[in-house]
């Protein structure tokens, strides 16, 4: 068993866990104690960050350890929980690539985080340019149609 | 506090935590029950996939909450530890996508994870094209010095 602590909070104007429409929802991202402002320091020279957060509001007894069809929708096939990024997955994981527009003191403000206000945050890592692939992206027709109102 | 349990566990034959080089690595990533086989269904209709996984190697004592130059090295800036994606930080977490060579059973093959053999893994999901940058990533200078023998 692994422990973990939350190094921040999300706080934004979305309270209710819903799919869609994140592309627009700015929120701010506050440091926890012991963690210090200094962890911030430079971070403002990257454009982008990588969120990783824990889907806390998620229900023990609805987290998925085989396959489903994503969205319990069955017009899209049935799929392994480690082949969609749905919520209802083991550990609780969320891991979101925003646009950061900010950065004061202990707080950075993003855009286009897929986190509910009060969700605990497990880590903030900048992107770079040599982690993100360098060849082309091949997934299945279902993402498309899945993805389609979501930013 | 938070608990996770890891889902799977890396293999490959790079025994010793060192930085660079990890191109060229292959790894297999095998589940762990309760995971079932069924929770990789689908996953070969991607080319790449995220693993999120856990620094276990790290020593406690080392882990940074402030600022420090990226690998110590005192030619890059000070930088919060949030800036950069060093291993010694909060709650040990490592994300990585990585090329998807082979699926079976319980059972991946990628290219490309920078974590040794043993490695405990707590999430894997598919990269999606939609939840890449849609813009251009601008990040500074010391990133490209870094990364020069990364992969």
């Amino acid at each position: 068993m692994i422990e973990l602590n939350p190094i921040a909070i999300v706080k934004n104007t979305r309270k209710l866990v819903k799919d869609d429409h994140w592309g627009d929802v700015v929120s701010t991202i506050e440091l926890i104690p012991p963690m210090t402002e200094e962890a911030l320091a430079g971070i403002e020279s990257f454009s982008h960050i990588e969120v990783i957060f824990y889907f806390d509001q998620v229900q023990t007894d609805k987290i998925e350890t085989g396959a489903r069809h994503p969205r319990n929708n069955a017009n899209w096939p049935l799929v392994g929980i480690l082949a969609q990024r749905g919520k209802n997955r083991p550990n609780q994981i969320g891991t979101t690539i925003c646009k950061l527009l900010d950065h004061s003191a202990n707080t950075i403000t993003v855009q286009g985080l897929d986190a509910v206000d009060g969700t605990p945050v497990l880590d903030i890592k900048p992107v770079m340019k040599e982690f993100l692939p360098q060849e082309e992206i091949r997934q299945p027709g279902w993402v498309g149609e899945l993805m389609q109102n979501y930013w």
